[in-house]
């Protein structure tokens, strides 16, 4: 038997590709979800994984677990490599896939500024082996240090330098402050977990560019309340294992996590269209691109101006561009014409610790701080790990951890371990 | 301000280890534990993780945070290397440590009978990597499945061979029965989970030896039951990437799991003290190694026999051995005299599946099977989970599994991801 509806290939199982797979279920067409991994991440959340607060199970949940019971959609775990155009096929690492519509969803990985040297002393927090690996060095930074005898030594074990005060550079950072101040304090005999520092480098003027200037302050204030240093305005030229240089400073650190740069997947580059200097493919209003009215860009991958500013890279565009093509698709599909996409902007959360965050809801008209900022954070992000069946299980969690500072997921795991 | 009390060093946070450190609280000496892992691992339900029932935090916990608050106990993450006997000294792989008094608790690993090169085509389960490791491949098996064409290859993907019938084994058969049976059953367009075959390949003339005969009888049929193919009295000569072989029968498999033999910790080489073929140390009645009564040796690195039998190799024998330590060198430490080790032997349960089980009580008087020995394991398993915090989030995680047939943790991670 063959199936005749339309195929709409969607690459990329995160929040753009998962909801425009779901808004496709009653429409006529069949659909099938490729993604090189077999699981859809709640990427605002990895951080909590990296500092031992969550479980990688917690966050991450099996596409195909969460499209079953939806007819009309297939889901292959594989690499996709290319978009022959021409022949309306998404090449495979191990074979091929022809469409008649074509979502690209692949989001994006970090970037080094052209100093790719710096990824294997400086890793970023992309997915679960990145937040593992994290959480990995700094406790083994902890480990270290109370073995160390030398004092200087031991103070570059218990250095911690995040690049980048984003989102996730700042979560990272209150994340960390908190472990060596509460989570770890009184569980060594040589160190004094309190004594580390956890500096936060941002190369703008102030930490968390993309909110109003006035929730900056009131964050950096948070996060020094916390025990953050934070140091704005400063550009970092140098990582290596041993330390951070920026300028003609130089900081001894033995654990520095980048959270400065992404970059677009490299699957737009196969497309041959005009991409901006993130990589990023610059998408027509209705989010397809430029004479090729049967492939669409979302998500972090695609670049979109609207109002004279570009629409962000946050899990909430995603979703509104994931819904919105496929009710695109539904009408085209059927006949109708095709409307532009409208980015919505209901607001903008950044959490920095226990009880610490910032937020702006509705284009910057109302903001938030401090604790109730936090709760209005907790509670959004409760009601979006909807469909994951681990809500109850991370709430449970969360105020396990906020009534008893303990962080339940604190192993060092991944790589060899020494021989015994 | 020295510190004058005997320093016991404990080696190894496994069962028997942190038995032994706990049992020394209010003991006048000053103890040290050593592993090369900061965490302690629940053993019995590391099978739970490989087949994505659990989470990695679920059945670990810092050795740090286990014995935090016991004032007179230090914590090092650091590699035992060696034991030199007359300086009283524990070698490290960085360092080394005196002691007055020795607890060598560093278990087992697994044994390939002389054929390491099964190795990498059929790991083993003693650490939380091996678990990731056999959960990514148990999954990656069913998507590779799905996109293969061709019928042969596809069937090799779809067997799973399980290497040894003891209670790891036979606890992994049963998962992986399931898993094919329930969790993944209507998940996939081009195969049929429900058609995969697990194979429980057994040397031995009946699943289980440790158990009665009556027992294993009830236990194959159960497993059976479930969907496993029992292969008994079978002896493999042959596994590699495609399949196993045993005798003149090739069975293709591209997974294969190893559950058939284990060998100490090769620390105990280091003592020049005759061992067992296992590699096990030949302990005094009292656990000490001839002619050092400083040094005690327990858990899975100590071959110890008792009426005739072997005291096996599980959690109860540790635990009571880390436990008798504790309270035999408090005697020594204030003059009192030594007395002998005895093992009592409680009972003992396999869990087979759902619901499905089997158990002996009291040396083999009282035997149980099926749905009551299963109740009776998840008992004991959650008594035992004591001291973890996550004992209610086992709890929840079992009954939600129980209910709907889900398993949550099913992420395929580790090793690089294919390029996108």
């Amino acid at each position: 038997m063959s199936d005749t509806r339309p195929h709409v290939v969607i690459v990329g199982g995160g929040f753009g590709g998962l909801y425009a797979a779901r808004g496709l279920s009653k429409a006529p067409v069949r659909v099938t979800v490729v993604d090189r991994r077999n699981h859809h991440l709640f990427q605002p959340l990895l951080y909590q994984v990296a500092t031992a607060g969550l479980n990688p199970a917690d966050i991450a949940a099996p596409i195909r677990g969460i499209l079953r019971g939806q007819e009309n959609v297939s889901v292959i775990l594989a690499a996709a490599t290319a978009v022959d155009l021409a022949a309306r096929c998404l090449v495979l690492a191990d074979g091929s896939l022809d469409y008649d519509h074509l979502v690209l969803a692949t989001g994006a990985t970090h970037s080094y500024f052209g100093h790719d040297e710096w990824a294997p002393v400086a890793p970023g927090l992309k997915s679960i082996e990145d937040a593992l690996e994290i959480r990995r060095r700094v406790f083994l930074a902890y480990e270290a240090a109370e073995r160390e005898p030398d004092e200087a030594k031991r103070r570059a074990w218990l250095t911690f330098v995040i690049v980048g005060a984003g989102p996730t550079g700042a979560e990272l950072a209150g994340a960390l402050a908190e472990i060596s101040r509460q989570s770890l304090a009184s569980e060594f005999d040589h160190i004094d977990p309190k004594q580390a520092r956890v500096v936060l480098v941002e190369g703008q003027d102030r930490v968390l560019p993309p909110f109003p200037p006035a929730l900056s302050g009131k964050a950096q204030r948070q996060l020094e309340a916390l025990g953050v240093e934070v140091k704005t305005g400063v550009r970092v030229t140098g990582i290596d294992a041993e330390g951070v240089t920026f300028g003609d400073e130089r900081l001894p650190a033995r654990t520095v996590l980048w959270a400065a740069g992404v970059a677009a997947s490299p699957l737009a580059r196969s497309l041959g269209v005009p991409l901006d200097r993130a990589g990023r493919v610059l998408v027509q209003p209705d989010l397809t691109i430029p004479g090729h009215p049967e492939v669409r860009v979302i998500g972090d991958l695609a670049a979109l101006e609207q109002d004279g500013k570009l629409v962000p890279g946050v899990a909430p565009a995603a979703i509104q561009e994931g819904v919105y093509v496929a009710r695109e698709l539904t009408r085209v599909v059927t006949g109708r014409p095709a409307r532009p996409f409208r980015y919505f902007d209901k607001g903008n959360f950044a959490t920095l610790g226990r009880g610490a965050a910032v937020g702006e809801l509705l284009g910057g008209r109302f903001s938030l701080s401090g604790f109730l900022a936090w709760l209005a954070w907790l509670a959004i992000h409760i009601v979006f790990l909807i469909g994951f069946r681990n809500r109850a299980l991370v709430i449970f969690q969360w105020a396990y951890s906020y009534v008893t500072f303990r962080r339940g997921a604190r192993l060092i795991t991944g790589g060899p371990p020494p021989e015994r």
